[in-house]
């Protein structure tokens, strides 16, 4: 469908193995697969294992390198994650700008998304070897996501640019439904019956209509109703006719 | 700046109380404060504090309920995560879609955003309970996000819809609904109303039950029915009952 293989992610110095099992699964839910460590505390860890959950191959197939220099030597468009503003401003981007410049490049070049440490996020140095910066928009009072947390909305905006990009992440909700929608004549016929129901149970007076039908019908043109609504609808007015009708005898 | 305090977080039966503590985080850093945990297998727990890091105040106001209907009974709008596709589908949204609409609605009604269980997610009977399923755009290899990631990412997409309007003019039409809506426990007494008369009426066999009362929580689920709309509706009920009584002296 799409290829995001020439998209790494890159986590600098993680102190928790459990970050870095759960950076792979989150990987994989949004489709990407490339891995790079730099200097990990704990790896390989069973506990990123048991993070990773059915993410494990990509844990087995990441790379593990010394420096971030290193990590990102083959990568035309580095962006890092950065928590605060930085004495010298640096080209700062949202998350959703960040993906659309990812998905617009990454035919043509090597992408890396950059992590840091759990604590102190990247370093001056370190940031400095990113074209751009992507700040996720937290709370002010807590700003600190969790690393995993971090990889888990870039990773998300990527797949969204990338779905966006060739026309299908938007589902309609009327798309995958299963019946048909009711035509304007069937939803017609319902109100008549509807409005002849509620004068026979004494709820509804038409020389004294109080807006009643006018409510009616804007209740119904909320849902688009479906064929079988509309008989399920018509049948339960059809058997409260006919008990009505019992009475009358 | 803007209140978030009208949507909350519901964690239905959750096993691992690391994902109650990461869920926390990530309300934070999203700027939101209400969890309720239906059921949850362990809660209090040393491992949800240590998870939470400085969000264990979220943990500590956390409500803890035994039914979703009982967390979800003073909300106007409850949206349940999904999965996967059902058998009789439900009106789905994106979670961009998904915050929109929260955002648009939670100056007027409270907002339930409810998540299922780590290994199964919500069933069928609760998915019900929700006015709209959102669903996170997975790949197909590996669609199971970790519970707190799912959390994470529909908290962003809140925040992000919330930091969108403040500089947006547009209204949507929802805004300026005439009446208040109907809340869920309303909603309940309706379909219990509703339930009881088409057994009367005998268009309803309980012991043969074919998804009809499925089919109408679904449809009445799409109206988001209003106040005035609910009392009209019950009152139709209870005028085919006295009807039918009638006859049955």
């Amino acid at each position: 469908m799409f290829d995001l293989s020439n998209i790494s992610v890159v986590l600098v110095n993680t102190s928790h193995p459990g970050n870095i099992g759960a950076t792979a699964r989150a990987m994989k839910n949004m489709g990407l697969s490339k891995l790079v460590l730099v200097q990990p505390e704990n790896f390989p860890s069973g506990v990123a294992v048991g993070r990773a959950v059915s993410a494990t191959d990509i844990l087995d197939a990441a790379r593990v390198v010394e420096t971030l220099q290193e990590a990102v030597a083959d990568c035309g468009l580095v962006i890092g994650a950065s928590a605060r503003s930085r004495r010298i401003p640096w080209p700062m981007l949202s998350p959703q700008a960040c993906a659309e410049k990812v998905i617009r490049e990454k035919d043509t070049i090597r992408v890396a998304l950059v992590f840091g440490r759990e604590d102190s996020g990247l370093n001056n140095e370190e940031l400095q070897l990113c074209h751009f910066h992507v700040q996720i928009p937290a709370d002010e009072n807590y700003p600190s996501l969790n690393l995993a947390a971090a990889v888990m909305v870039i990773c998300y905006e990527v797949r969204k640019a990338a779905l966006d990009r060739i026309g299908t992440a938007v589902r309609a909700e009327d798309e995958f439904w299963d019946q048909e929608k009711a035509t304007g004549e069937q939803v017609e016929h319902f109100y008549t019956h509807l409005e002849r129901v509620m004068v026979k149970i004494d709820f509804h007076d038409p020389e004294n209509p109080r807006q009643l039908m006018q409510r009616m019908r804007r209740l119904f043109s909320r849902i688009r109703i479906d064929v079988m609504e509309m008989n399920i609808l018509r049948g339960i007015l059809t058997n409260i006719e006919f008990h009505i009708k019992d009475q009358d005898k």
